[in-house]
């Protein structure tokens, strides 16, 4: 069994991106998954106040910080997937979103203190949701994010709406929306045994051998390459005095 | 066996681009997979000219145009997983990587063609390299781009380094390119058999159901919401009133 | 005179954010500015609600939710300049940042409710600060959102630095932010005239006339640009049929 | 006089890209500017080579490429603003587009070989189109982009559109687009006198003393900060025992 948790980061609990958010849920579910519905609005989440910066370690589960953020890392920690939904403010997610996110490092940061982001292995999809614009400048960002905190992504894992209007009446971004259920859910079975288990960092003892043999390739091309660049700049140059005089 | 192809993005076959490439593809060697390393350019690719805007069903392989990309096309159907390197140029890839990438439309637009993208399914890793900065903004971009084509996208699938000088001096960079070689070749292992699987066209028969149900369930949350809004709304009213007055 | 806010939206209050953006404030100053500095961490800004998507006159000035943005949008109105300086956190500026931009649209949805932006012409300029990436793709989004609502950007209007260690020692950031502070200050000297006189909404009266003219055009040249288009798919066809036999 | 060169950097030259430039450029016209409109498509310009990773200095007009670019470059040159339209392929500019800026850093990077931007105090205006979406992300990337090399961005310096049909029919889309024309020859009007003179390197001198003012304010507050924190963090240390004892 898999759970995936649906996170609405739009302060209108019955607007256009929980609705998308509910039928990717609906068919997460069909395929086979436990699923739960978050709207942030209904917690409190205080800004993060970037410990990190002031000391690595010092940003760890739990957070020092205290609020509600306490009862959505334990959700996060006992799902195996995450889609996330939120509107589009800005070009950007809603605050509340980024706010939520910020606070994620603390999940994320465990790398440092204990070799290991706690998200690493789970499975994130997205959902945009605009009146007008920036809905893919939110998942480009929302996708970077995420899987730099180590999540895994499946094919097709965004849903996005920038019109007025009902969007369950555009067929489009709803079929959108199925399938980030079904991809996340499906993705979320084939990889779950590799929770935690994705980043190697035993890679680095291999470095130096690596870095050498690239190493020699690269300036065995660089000899031949610059050979040939330095030709062309010598006709720029001489074409360049030949128009002077 | 899984295939891996990288793609150097760099004009520069022998810098910073490439070398993260390499140490990419060394190590999805070790984790089992075959590789080929391809330098853009040395290949004519020719720009998009957008067909589909005149014709959604006119961009198809074979591609009209006729150019090397007619190589690259096999190369990346025969591929399971892809690794993009490219340098940021003016917070961007390449112009190079650009009509790479535009020409890729031609296998993703078979959806419309034949019902599902031909990359449906393969695995993405995205290397970016500048003297400055962007990386992330490139990254970002590729990710959204290379998933809405189908792509999966393995936990930490980027690695990037935004410095003057040698990367291979820096073993942050080049550990986090050894990983992306790492997690591509891995996920391809897991997902391989679902290629051309992710996608379910036919969730469109239980849209109407699910739209149903979803529309009643925000409209009963609707309902007692607006009610909470408008008092905010009248307070705030009654307030200005009484400044005014 | 001339008067420019800085705004730093990092929590930590003595970090590299604040001291890029005194830099750039100290420099306006000696452009002759007034300047004042505002650590939004002091200020109790709650998550905007989305009035405009049930209203699109809701929005408006003031703000219906009651708490210390009341003092930032006074601020923000006195002001020619505006400085936003963020900490990176996940390739988007902090959520704290982004609930104060979020809250902004009540001076900006201004142009619904009476015509006009109450931010129209007013200059901004950014400062970006990670200690890893990430810089630039907040500065493009706080790019696109600050003229989106109407500010104007000087030229080289954006500082960034993604390294560890105190920026102050960093002669090219610090560089960089002093030219923000400068192009801020000019600016506001040269458009401060035409606040709130940039955007004419009267030119909808001539959008037909232009629109006919445009439109002849087009057609005129897509008549000989699809013969030459039918063409290439003509040959295209012809070498995939002798392929096929 | 002013003058404002509109780029068409769709291969289209008779599509909306097309049609939404030319609305722009007639009211440019009309607010007293001179205008002249380029289908990139029409010029072959080769990819940038990156000369300035092998050396900072060797990126210069005139570029060591000799193709159509030379007549861009006369043409931008000559041009106080700039209005560059694109198509958006994959949430990026076209190939061409992107071709288009790699190779204009030859006139930027005359920063470094005679210490100004070429481009410096010159204005520019985007306009973006797609059939889908991703129109925002690529009008943020060419704002950094273009304020990056020293173009002045004036409000609202921005017209999108991500829907099929003919554009001339979307009215919000079409005022957008002359609000663009306008707004570029208001600002090129403006600013014309201050081309090249933007930026200030001689602030330099003035680095030193600035750093160490801001140094110490900064680390009087930190005193005051750094104290406030330790409590936070004992605090939740505390707790933390005492829930594991």
């Amino acid at each position: 069994m898999v759970r995936v948790v649906g996170i609405n980061g739009s302060p209108r609990k019955y607007g256009n991106t929980f609705k998308l958010l509910k039928v990717a849920l609906k068919v997460a579910e069909a395929e086979g998954a436990e699923t739960e519905l978050v709207h942030l609005i209904d917690y409190d989440i205080k800004p993060c106040i970037g410990c990190l910066c002031d000391d690595q370690k010092a940003c760890r589960y739990p957070c020092v910080i205290e609020d509600d953020m306490k009862e959505l890392y334990d959700l996060v920690l006992e799902s195996n997937g995450l889609i996330i939904a939120t509107p589009v403010y800005w070009f950007s997610p809603s605050g509340i979103v980024k706010n939520f996110i910020d606070r994620l490092t603390a999940l994320e940061n465990m790398v440092v203190v204990d070799g290991v982001s706690w998200v690493e292995g789970k499975v994130a999809g997205v959902i945009t949701v605009g009146n007008d614009s920036g809905v893919v400048h939110v998942l480009a960002t929302l996708y970077a994010t995420l899987n730099g905190m180590g999540f895994a992504i499946p094919p097709w894992a965004m849903a996005y709406y920038s019109q007025e209007g009902n969007v369950l009446a555009d067929e489009k971004a709803t079929l959108a929306a199925a399938n980030v259920g079904r991809a996340v859910a499906l993705m979320c079975k084939h990889v779950k045994h590799l929770e935690r288990k994705w980043y190697d960092a035993e890679l680095k003892d291999e470095l130096a051998a690596l870095a050498r043999a690239v190493e020699d390739e690269a300036r065995e091309v660089e000899r031949s390459e610059l050979a040939k660049r330095k030709k062309i700049f010598e006709k720029a140059l001489e074409k360049a005095f030949a128009t002077d005089g």
